[in-house]
């Protein structure tokens, strides 16, 4: 077996979920044109796909087949890519760039991003209850991770968390509100791909807690790392976050609580949480281990 | 059998509804607070309820049950709620009003507004695919029933509809575009409404054309009338619109192309469609007529 390279393992299953987005963009109505190019471009604007590829890795460690797994992971990333959009907009981050290239309402103008953004949220329920989808799965196993997905991204999960960093905002935070907003702003929807990922492949409910913790600890791990590339000043080409923003004091951060040195800590700390987990899988859970040190090595 | 009172039908329905969407809301997370408290004055903020008791009488018609039709007909509510709550937001229409109170974003700020809706959308999808709504359905029904409203909903409904409209803003527009956006903007959640009801309790694929041609009809006849008052001032008592604003020439409306009067005639010929339709059933469908009517006689 040789050895498992990380790389090319993103830039494979990469471009496997990029040739699915397009795919899936284009089965949806190409209509109306500028709706459908602010989507478009908010999709294929430079995202890692690493919510989606997390997804395929967990479902391939139980020999979930990626036509099954694609729909879900997918639909991950187009509700990743909505977040983004409105995160980006004046009403919130207010953020001109987005991984160095123009935000999507600098282009098409608040009102359309605005528009893309919620079309893209509803085609990724769309999407997932297709009837090519639904034919291949049990459809009650479609509903429950169509509702794991829908709780990872709204009150309790995604939206959630960005309400309470929103009130946070030039607020004095403890480490309890950091966890409380990072574990559900970006979190909530690692942790639901891997879960969905291993659900959709058929996990076994002892093997789904273990991945269900692995999730957990690489979502807190990879917010923390987003978090300290923004404070090292590399925030306009991270995901999910714009240019030097945490350092203008604006939110909620581990390093602006804990300090540089204790987030890092931290961070290799989970990073030994997640291992620990997927060690039982052996040589098979290669990726996930790869993309858990991925994540924590930019900053440890 | 008494006369049908459609004033008594209304409130009737309407209290239900009301009454399953403060269930639906407070069993989904109170916190974060201030999120939970911008949904909250969302949907209670005045709606009429149209959809979701459009839904009841098209299910009651084929016997269904209100316990099965009242998590997609709040769900149908969700998802009209959060399309006004960014409708009204200044990246799009810049109302500070809706039915003469404040809107979301002058109470709550407008990141705070943003997220209530992403959140209602959200929380739409995950209330129909909760464990208790589908355990009394077939789950491949539920799954069909979501498809549909996400359908009538996403960029092939809804949203396209208001892209549209967006783009068309100050643009010279026919009778053509007009109809394409109402038919998508207003038409597909409403023409959903009828047509899930009706799925939901069984009816017939013949039945189901019945119901879907009446649905289209009241979908169009429904924006005109909104488009009638709006025209003649009387705007911001209404659904879906802001005050007076169509009078300074923002949007496509029917008067604006084909005059008030061209607009009442067509308007009461749809109401004949409507009804026509749904003569075949007789007494049962006193309620789908009664709506119908209610709609249109505001103006007609």
């Amino acid at each position: 077996m040789p050895a498992f390279n990380i790389q090319n393992y993103l830039k494979e299953r990469g471009s496997l979920v990029d040739r699915a987005l397009d795919r899936y963009l284009k089965g949806s109505e190409k209509r109306p044109q500028m709706l459908y190019r602010a989507m478009h471009y908010g999709v294929f604007s430079g995202g890692k796909r690493l919510r989606p590829i997390l997804m395929l890795a967990a479902g391939e460690l139980f020999g979930g087949k990626h036509k099954l797994l694609l729909p879900f992971a997918c639909a991950l990333e187009l509700i990743h890519t909505y977040s983004i959009i409105h995160d980006d907009l004046p009403a919130l981050d207010n953020d001109d760039l987005r991984r160095g290239e123009l935000a999507n309402h600098k282009i098409f103008g608040e009102g359309m991003a605005l528009l893309a953004g919620d079309a893209l949220l509803t085609e990724a329920f769309h999407l997932m209850s297709r009837p090519q989808v639904v034919q291949r799965l049990r459809p009650k196993l479609v509903l429950e991770v169509m509702h794991e997905i829908a709780q990872a991204a709204g009150v309790g999960g995604m939206v959630g968390g960005q309400a309470v960093d929103l009130e946070a905002e030039g607020q004095e935070v403890n480490i309890a509100t950091v966890e409380y907003i990072h574990v559900r702003k970006t979190g909530a929807l690692i942790l639901a791909g891997a879960r969905v990922g291993a659900r959709i492949a058929g996990a076994s409910p002892k093997e789904l807690r273990r991945i269900s913790r692995y999730g957990e600890f690489l979502g807190l791990a990879f917010q923390i790392v987003d978090d300290i590339l923004d404070a090292k000043g590399y925030g306009s080409d991270r995901e999910g976050q714009g240019e030097g923003r945490d350092k203008e004091g604006k939110k909620a951060t581990y390093p602006s609580v804990v300090g540089l040195a204790a987030s890092q800590d931290r961070v290799r700390e989970l990073l030994q949480h997640c291992l620990k987990e997927i060690e039982f899988f052996g040589r098979d859970a290669d990726p996930l281990r790869g993309l858990a040190r991925y994540v924590v090595e930019q900053v440890a």
